[in-house]
């Protein structure tokens, strides 16, 4: 991978992310064992895609599965070989790694996904996953899905918060045309007497469950289904966000 | 009055306060003409008290009122005469001032007794007032009121903005014990190229209409009487503000 492939902006949101308490992180390896694990042997492969700073990884890991993270920012991973010193991490790009029918399973959380701004570069990501797994191999992975998202997204939200030493800004408007929404934070940190500030702007691309259904179909998998975080595992903290599920056969 | 009296932490706001345009001191103004200034001689005598950047001052001003502004902010001052030369501009805090018998009407607008604190206090406000009127002397503010405002202030609320030189996020608080909003406001500002940060708390105090009224009566005002400014005038951006009109008789 190149440098100038790299998602490079995620950097400055690492210590943020990692941040951001532990029980999120319990909640979806939860669902990862409701959905796939229970079916997969141990210690089966895992690759986990856009993997960020690792906390799911080391919950697999504890669980006795064998992982490999991915990610393309590099702050990210250093947060990721810390929190989980025994997994695998390699900087790379969803849209452009390689790996030949290796995994019993590829996971994607957090709605990493969503990141990823047009319907033909995720699909080449879920031909770079299908080329990953091994037969039966399953694929999971979250979403925000339009389905679940239009209504709350079309509203600008403004949210933030400022404490002693550091004070943020977040504003989020959603662009109808592009179906992309902006996430624009303004971060302020007092860092050796002095204030620094830090923009960082990220693009969610909001997609519909058909469109994903249809893709997913398309590179070759099957048994795809989608759950409604909210509804079929009463998460309400997951509001908006949708899971779906497939299979290479 | 000592500066210990003085409401110095207004001064931070100052320039943000001036900087809110026009339109709606224009709006302020036709009220004040609508149920005021239409009944006043020309040049009568016009006391402003919490007159901040002196915006309403100047509009009388070329109505052909006289008008005296008083604030306990130098820097709301600073700005006053700047945008109204030709009024009389006094540092004194509305809670203590002595003025006798000399102003035809005496008017506080952008709900600016709400940061008055206690009803205690508030009273001894309507009794400087009182005192300042002439005969028949006319006395209109506006005020957040608990009838109006209650619901609304009762979901803590964030704003804010990031722009390239500065950045502010607002948090408001309602404390239903104190019957008080708190509304903090973090300013960044880039100054010689160094960002600063500024921070302002304002505490907002719900009284009733009912509670009003009665401190009015007790002082001596007649002819008491409380307008809806969003029902009665039409203007929405004016939610939640009411407005009392009495006389000294």
């Amino acid at each position: 991978m190149t440098t100038k492939n790299r998602y490079a902006e995620y950097d400055s949101l690492a210590s943020m992310y990692d941040d951001q308490g532990t029980q999120r992180h319990d909640i979806v390896v939860e669902q990862l064992e409701q959905l796939v694990l229970q079916h997969l042997p141990k210690p089966a492969r895992i690759l986990d895609i856009c993997c960020g700073t690792g906390q799911i990884a080391q919950r697999l890991l504890q669980k006795g599965y064998q992982v490999i993270g991915i990610d393309s920012s590099e702050e990210m991973l250093r947060y990721a070989r810390k929190n989980a010193p025994h997994a695998e991490f390699i900087l790379e790009d969803a849209r452009f790694f390689q790996f030949t029918s290796t995994f019993h399973a590829v996971i994607s959380t957090d709605v990493g996904l969503n990141l990823i701004n047009t319907l033909e570069e995720l699909k080449r990501v879920f031909q770079n996953v299908y080329q990953a797994l091994r037969e039966n191999g399953i694929f999971i992975f979250d979403l925000y899905v339009e389905e679940l998202c239009i209504e709350d997204w079309q509203t600008t939200k403004i949210q933030g918060e400022a404490k002693e030493n550091n004070a943020w800004i977040n504003q989020f408007d959603y662009d109808a045309e592009t179906k992309i929404g902006c996430d624009r934070t303004t971060r302020f940190e007092l860092i050796d007497g002095q204030w620094q500030r830090f923009n960082m702007t990220f693009n969610w691309k909001l997609y519909s469950i058909t469109d994903i259904k249809s893709a997913l179909a398309k590179v070759g998998y099957t048994d795809i289904v989608f759950y409604n975080i909210k509804n079929d595992f009463g998460i309400e903290s997951s509001g908006h966000v949708g899971c779906f599920v497939c299979r290479k056969s």
